[in-house]
């Protein structure tokens, strides 16, 4: 542990923008809607902050938001080897797959470690995409496509997903794309017409308070659609918005480079199910991923009280017990949330042990995830207003 | 052209900071050291300024700074198959490179685009350092180690660069690490000792003002180093740094993901002398190199008044005729200076074309790059006090 990198000593300051840190489509909408904070995801300006962390949350908890999610980029995988490259990439079965269908799947390489975590969608029996996290994957493929001599081509062709999330999500949706939307089940991928343009939408998206997400691949419709979503939803309160600190941690969802990386296999962080260790496919992880002994465990933070984490550290009766990959404070349920990854042999769920806080040193109580609220006998608050 | 894409409309906002934008061990010398504003770099805080862009290039041109550059990665290639790996990635000829040389080195995809443009190191006979600029070079070397069973290891270990940079940098280097440094020749790297400890030490930078790279790989070393270029260079007038916008424009040095990426051959952008066509050399770009003709080419353009470019297109007599990829003020000069990737079939050098910027559309001349200010009968001039 060195103690330079243990601390998290910022969380904001300013961003110096250039052409590598690349605008979208959408930018000037989300300028226009009040951007207060960026950060920089697959080389691309991703939204962080528009109306303060916990009026985002509330928003999003009670409406519908819509989000430029165009830094989750595509990496497009076409022709007759493109199932098999991607089985390589992933110790997920996907030699069911149907076509319209999405699915989250861990990439690994050949020690096991977390390359990326995107979405993989289905477009035909030799197109996939996969909608992917702060990495850059279409490299990867591409050494494994010419190493391997596979028939495929492997690009980053010019998307720029919006996501429309929040419990009047579908509402909206229908406003805009028709009542066919509807019909869409969770992780499913259907072109729909906007304009007379066929854009593909999903039901999907990086919060657990339902949506969609629409892979706009032509930027001349990016304004009017997003304008759109505003004329629209006047009555819905729709707002601008993004993947939300405080959302996600609550709901669970992981984030690469926060919560895992590299050093990190899916059995360490709860992705287990994600790996079908007797599949009798082609991937570069399972062999490793059958033989491995975890030696670490992402695991759910609970502090009673309002406070920040001060350092990353947690400790077990004065032993190091593991680190802080993410926080936040949980406003419907009075209390702080944390992920931290921690040393197997010393620990089990239901242990309490020390963080440092803004607040001095505090105890926290260790517990699986996704967090079960209910269990940890915590009942939701609704928003102070 | 899209124009929602066009627009260079952003400069700074703020800036959303997590686990993910890696931290580094100076990054609290940093900021007890007053930076303004970071950008995003491999995945890590690369501060972008200090004093303000004129200011800290000025002091970059009169004396000495200390730059954190951890966020220049290292992807360690090691193994007996380590020169076939790097060979294959790069149609630049490394087969008589010698140890203890730093080679500029684009990677070029087998299509001839770049992938990152770093600088080689070779250490030993099969250790091999790329020190990256920003896109994960690390995967995509891992995919071709393993579609190839090449006998190597591609990791990025734990080196966080720190580089010297400004005219006094010798005098610096030799009172922390003595007078060996100043025999370092230019891209000659060689290890040398810090507190009874060796590291690697370069004569390099991201600067065309001489200086040094020093490659930390023991983090409890960072901050007493830093504080000693400090505590030592009082009088040098040593002072916090980064690679400062100004001096690398005037400078003629690229930057991936701003004036070239995958769309870009070395051809097209003036990296053409380490292209070596006739060499007879497993790299896997060369077949499409020497059947390939240029489309584009970045120029150097001169705008004689103080404006910013607003537009990132350019016109020849109301024809679209290239983009704007790196623009700067050039206080020595008192000119506007930018890169332009223009379309090579209408263009030719010491062309005008014309140019959106916050002073209306004014005329700029096209000239090839390095700028050369002598030939367009520029005269530099001292900083005003």
């Amino acid at each position: 542990m060195n103690p330079e990198l243990s601390i998290t000593r910022l969380s904001t300051s300013n961003l110096s923008i250039s052409r590598r840190t690349r605008a979208t489509p959408f930018t000037s909408r989300v300028e226009a809607a009040g951007v207060q904070a960026y950060t920089i995801y697959n080389h691309t300006l991703l939204a962080a902050n528009f109306r303060g962390m916990e009026d985002d949350y509330w928003h999003l908890c009670e409406h519908v938001q819509v989000w430029d999610v165009s830094a989750e980029k595509q990496v497009a995988i076409s022709g007759p080897d493109a199932y098999r490259l991607i089985q390589m990439m992933t110790p997920r079965d996907l030699s069911k797959a149907r076509i319209g269908r999405c699915f989250y799947v861990p990439l690994c390489n050949p020690e096991g470690g977390i390359v990326n975590d995107p979405i993989a969608i289905k477009l035909t029996e030799t197109d996939w995409w996969l909608s992917i996290a702060d990495t850059d994957v279409m490299l990867w493929a591409q050494g494994l496509a010419i190493g391997f001599n596979l028939d495929v081509s492997v690009t980053e062709p010019d998307v720029w997903p919006i996501a429309v999330q929040g419990p009047k999500a579908e509402e909206l949706m229908a406003r805009v794309f028709g009542e066919g939307v509807r019909d869409i089940k969770f992780f499913q991928i259907k072109p729909m017409s906007y304009q007379g343009v066929e854009m593909q939408v999903a039901r999907s998206g990086w919060s657990k308070q339902g949506g969609f997400e629409i892979y706009v691949d032509n930027a001349s419709l990016a304004g009017p659609l997003w304008d759109e979503f505003f004329a629209k939803g006047k009555d819905l309160n729709v707002g601008p918005g993004c993947p939300n600190g405080i959302e996600r941690v609550e709901s669970g969802l992981l984030s690469l480079g926060n919560d895992m990386d590299y050093t990190t296999t899916p059995f360490e962080c709860g992705l287990g199910q994600y790996v079908d260790l007797d599949a009798d496919i082609e991937s570069l992880s399972l062999p490793a991923l059958r033989q491995h002994v975890p030696a670490k465990k992402l695991m759910g933070l609970v502090i009673n009280q309002t406070c920040t984490i001060s350092q990353t550290d947690v400790f077990l009766e004065d032993q190091w017990a593991g680190e802080i990959t993410s926080q936040a404070p949980s406003p419907k349920y009075g209390v702080h949330l944390a992920f931290a990854l921690c040393s197997l042999p010393t620990l089990g769920d239901s242990l309490t042990v020390d963080v440092h806080t803004s607040l001095g040193k505090l105890q926290g109580q260790l517990t699986s995830l996704p967090f079960n609220f209910e269990a940890l006998g915590l009942t939701p608050q609704p928003a102070a207003d």
